[in-house]
């Protein structure tokens, strides 16, 4: 059987589900860390297990340069080389060429550019990235599309949407069909609602395993985003599963749930942790503050990860003003388990018909007035 | 009771024992890992425990700058900010200052010196480094002594050796008794067999817990570590425990401990780890080297830490050419839990009385002809 998702409840537009993959089953809503090059950033696999994470994200851009995709499938693929055994999604990589690659040449058939690591020059087509992601051996594969850049006039993001759903349809074509392995198609438009309908359309028509929401947390703020999920989600195929990319803080999670999404991915948590910035039950908190030094208390007395079981908030401030390597280490292991908090919580309370009452008070420890 | 140690066997002059502390008891021969700033780099403390390390080594003179002993002190103590459960031993400061501080003034009473970090002024007699250690809560408290430079002329290593053991019997009386903790005297005499033995005679007429031998390699070189070893280990009192301070290597540690010592400390595991150079059971390897890209098989098959359980050699390279923080992390994990099974090693073999067949095996792995 090909890769799906089952619902097991919804309320209101909220989702919980799970989707059976070739590598396990996921609960969902998920938020899925992400594993740029191969490795969730200053966490082991056997720690970001701990947190209670199902699914890791790959990313192909960083992955075809180094280690490339021939050699990580010479080696038995990337859940083997990563020791993750779950499922992986992989992106299709068009998002990292725009964003990171030096000089690049958009065509109609892919794009051209230099690798941002030594300026070799490479080239990624919708059969190319599919191929790609099938040598990484990624359980769920996304379209290569492009991710219209924000702002975009309705001309500009029209032509964009449209040569992503034609590179869809070649991605469709490309891949290979093997059990418990999926491909998702990905809805573009910017904040246009006429094109996201024309998106979903044209998706739809073709027919994936899921479909993705791509183009948001580009620089339009939350405002816009949730508009635009509020115009697409309810044109979505209610039995597949529905993945915001990029997204995002727990705010957008929290709201991105109410409006029907069950996948996430976003490296928020991980690069927050790097720089300091720890995500709580009880908000935002910047560990480099001086504030910190002489506080006996746990980061968050409700988790249970072990930068907050073993150790007080001086301790972690300590290990960032000394630039100890263990302070990013523990604070991105805690940002990744209080994520998997979040989804956790939002699933129990679509289980129970609770969701609005426990979505709300989340929202309100997250921005204390 | 104070700290001890008891002997369990001994096998020519090498010696498997335990040592009784505070929290808890530690068998000898034992690798202590490097905790300089209150952290194992690059390690979490379950990681450390998960080795099999029992005790660790804390810096005076890193942790006096930052947090400052008071801070820890008011946070519970090291064991409680470091999550670290088991005995712990602290150095005295004086190698720190001596080789990491700026401008600094030594006189008879002690040592003023600059911060590295920030330039402020700061002062060490064995007075204040036995408080500082005190209110660190060391396990294993370190006599406050100046390690002599090499090279050195009799005269000088002279001199700075009868200056450390009128410091020795300050910190004596300065030490506080409580039960399971204890101090140890420090052998300097640079590699001038009878300031070795002056430097023996002077600390066995105060009296110590413990006997650590200093000044060694600091250039000397093997050969000369092992032959002061030899003209001094046999002058410590047999019933105490003896730590060499600051080594070393996998063969230094053997050698070692062929001759009469329990306990060692050095920055080299972790260090290397760092900087993707590994300690294995078939000697030194660089995973930088591009031999190890398409290499499937695991660092060390000997070896359960995750580095060598769940990865091949070419993820581990992979990480270092991305300057991945888990390249590090996993790499400092190998090179502790490789240290610890050779003491373990070691330990086993001068119980069953094969000491001498043991270690010259692991030597010859160690250096392939």
């Amino acid at each position: 059987m090909t890769l799906h998702w089952t619902a097991a409840a919804i309320d209101g537009a909220a989702r919980a589900g799970t989707l059976h993959t070739a590598h396990g089953e996921v609960p969902t809503p998920v938020f899925m860390p992400v594993g740029t090059a191969g490795t969730i950033k200053a966490m082991t696999a056997d720690a970001v297990r701990s947190t209670g994470a199902r699914m890791i994200l790959g990313n192909t851009y960083h992955l075809m340069l180094r280690p490339t995709a021939e050699r990580i499938a010479r080696l038995g693929g990337l859940h083997k080389f990563a020791d993750w055994h779950g499922p992986i999604l992989t992106d299709s990589g068009g998002f990292q060429v725009m964003s990171l690659a030096g000089l690049r040449k958009l065509d109609a058939d892919g794009v051209t550019f230099q690798s941002h690591i030594d300026g070799s020059k490479h080239r990624l087509t919708p059969e190319r990235s599919i191929e790609i992601q099938h040598l990484l051996g990624a359980d769920v594969t996304m379209c290569f599309d492009e991710c219209t850049p924000f702002p975009a006039t309705e001309e500009q993001a029209a032509e964009s949407m449209r040569l992503s759903m034609r590179w869809a349809a070649r991605s469709r074509d490309a891949f290979v069909a093997r059990p418990g392995h999926g491909l998702f198609g990905i809805v573009q438009g910017s904040t246009f609602a006429e094109l996201r309908a024309e998106s979903v359309a044209a998706l739809t028509a073709i027919g994936f395993e899921g479909y993705a929401i791509g183009g948001l947390a580009v620089g339009e703020g939350q405002e816009a985003m949730f508009a635009t999920l509020d115009v697409t989600t309810p044109l979505l195929p209610a039995d597949r599963p529905r993945y915001l990319m990029g997204v995002g803080t727990p705010a957008d999670i929290i709201g991105a749930v109410r409006r029907g999404i069950d996948m996430f991915d976003c490296v928020i948590p991980t690069r927050s942790g790097r720089t300091a910035r720890a995500y709580t039950s009880a908000g935002q908190l910047n560990l480099r503050n001086a504030r910190h030094a002489d506080d006996g208390a746990p980061l968050d007395a409700s988790c249970a990860c072990p930068a907050c079981r073993n150790h007080s908030r001086a301790y972690l401030h300590h290990l960032f003003k000394c630039e100890e390597m263990l302070g990013p280490m523990l604070l991105t292991w805690h940002n990744i388990a209080y994520y998997q908090q979040v989804t956790g919580t939002l699933r129990a309370a679509i289980l129970d018909g609770r969701f609005e009452a426990v979505a709300t008070r989340l929202e309100a420890a997250l921005d204390p007035a």
